[in-house]
């Protein structure tokens, strides 16, 4: 295998697996987990995690594997940047640098070098799945942060099937966005629009599969951060197909993830199976 | 209700709830969380956590609310240690002190005035259930450490059922089990016993229910901690009865934990139906 086992523990019949390889990408070692039922796995689900979140949360706390284990589909979670460089302002805050790659392609001073999260999912961990685990299709989701760069992947390159929960769907009009594309992309905001899922649909994008989106209406981040409201506008605009799950009570966290998992799961096996 | 809620998340139409309260056992706070189903709990199970673990572990990774979100039972996850105290030798090692209360009675000098575990689980945690909650029947159940406590209450007290993943079964006899023991008990090994579940079996002590055991075989401290086989020879000495699974494969994880913990509530639940 082209990646080094970190840690490997059975769990339902299959195993979770936490490795690390050298990526060109990032010119870093980068970490991520990934699940393999019992059966060899065919397709593949790629989640991507929220700030401050690496490759371990998912698997810890989500409850997916449960769902997978009869399948034959592996899901694997990169970690949420690289880790181990000492770049400006990189370790300073929660929201931008370390743990908060935001799956786009740097192109200010320093971060142009290694915070390249949307070429390393787009080339590297889609490589890894299609050579080392010769899976078929493969489908992506994710978490807030991980959310969005679900989205934008979804809609930019070839994945069967994408959702996500408590995206963040706007990035260009949130404060978390603004200062994150800031810091990686400066301040032409025409290259911001290639990361912003609303502006991706407007200008045409179509994924291949409908939207599928759960988020909690107690999420203490939906009115300024996650705008989901700008993405049914923009759905509806575009005629992009929009499952939208509002989920009274919920918030933000991996207690409202596990608790509406089951369907992200069936929802990617439904367009992996087809 | 008698105590502070710290946290609340909704998580499967019920919620999940970090809270505190003063315990008189321990004399200081102590921290619990609790998962409540949609439905008023009529019946409660307590999870006792293992070395290192607070009140946090189990309902983050375990995966059990799925399984008890249809019901009428609750859940119930203390913490392992008293917290904020300054005893000697208390914060220096994982296996003893903080985060390893081994759910005992201390008698040591300056322990005896907090490491009280075992009554305030026995009276403080079941009290709650009983006078906040107004639940009918407790079982009780643990992981490694928290399994030791599970059989040694289960044994000793009033619980509809008792089972345990990987527990510490024969505490006099190992290394984790001396050293606590030691410290918190003092050299009278025949305070020990009281503690010991192989030791309790075959003073003829017996639990309301068969003691229903996960075990796995790739567990690293299986042969020089947990001594699983202790365990089989003092059931078929005193023939109570026993399931024990060994679980090929498996190690001391909540990917155990989380792969078997369906098995583990449903034999809860059907003796606390009866």
């Amino acid at each position: 295998m082209n990646f080094e086992v970190r840690k490997e523990h059975k769990q339902f019949g299959g195993k979770v697996v936490f490795a690390s390889h050298h990526s060109k990408e990032t010119k870093t070692k980068m970490n991520f987990s990934f699940f393999t039922p019992a059966k060899p796995a065919k397709n593949a689900i790629i989640w991507l995690s929220g700030l401050t979140c690496t490759d371990e949360n998912f698997i810890t706390k989500a409850g997916a594997q449960e769902f997978l284990k009869d399948t034959e589909t592996m899901i694997i979670c990169p970690d949420t940047s690289p880790r181990e460089l000492e770049l400006t302002n990189e370790h300073e805050n929660y929201d931008f640098g370390s743990g908060a790659g935001f799956y786009i392609n740097a192109t200010t001073e320093g971060y142009k070098d290694h915070y390249n999260m949307y070429g390393y999912i787009k080339n590297e961990i889609v490589k890894i799945l299609n050579e080392e685990f010769k899976v078929d299709k493969i489908s992506i989701m994710g978490h807030s942060m991980g959310g969005h760069g679900a989205l934008v992947l979804g809609l930019r390159e070839n994945f069967a099937s994408v959702s996500a929960f408590s995206p963040i769907v706007n990035p260009v009009n949130c404060s978390w966005g603004q200062k994150a594309f800031a810091g990686y992309l400066g301040e032409d905001k025409s290259l911001w629009k290639e990361y912003d899922t609303c502006e991706l649909i407007l200008s045409g994008k179509k994924a291949q599969s409908a939207l599928y989106v759960d988020q909690g209406t107690s999420d203490e981040f939906l009115e300024k951060e996650l705008l989901t409201k700008n993405l049914e506008e923009a759905c509806q605009a575009k005629n992009h197909a929009l499952t939208l799950n509002m989920r009274e009570g919920y918030d933000h966290s991996y207690y409202f993830i596990s608790t509406f998992i089951e369907d992200h799961i069936k929802f990617h096996l439904d367009h992996l199976s087809k």
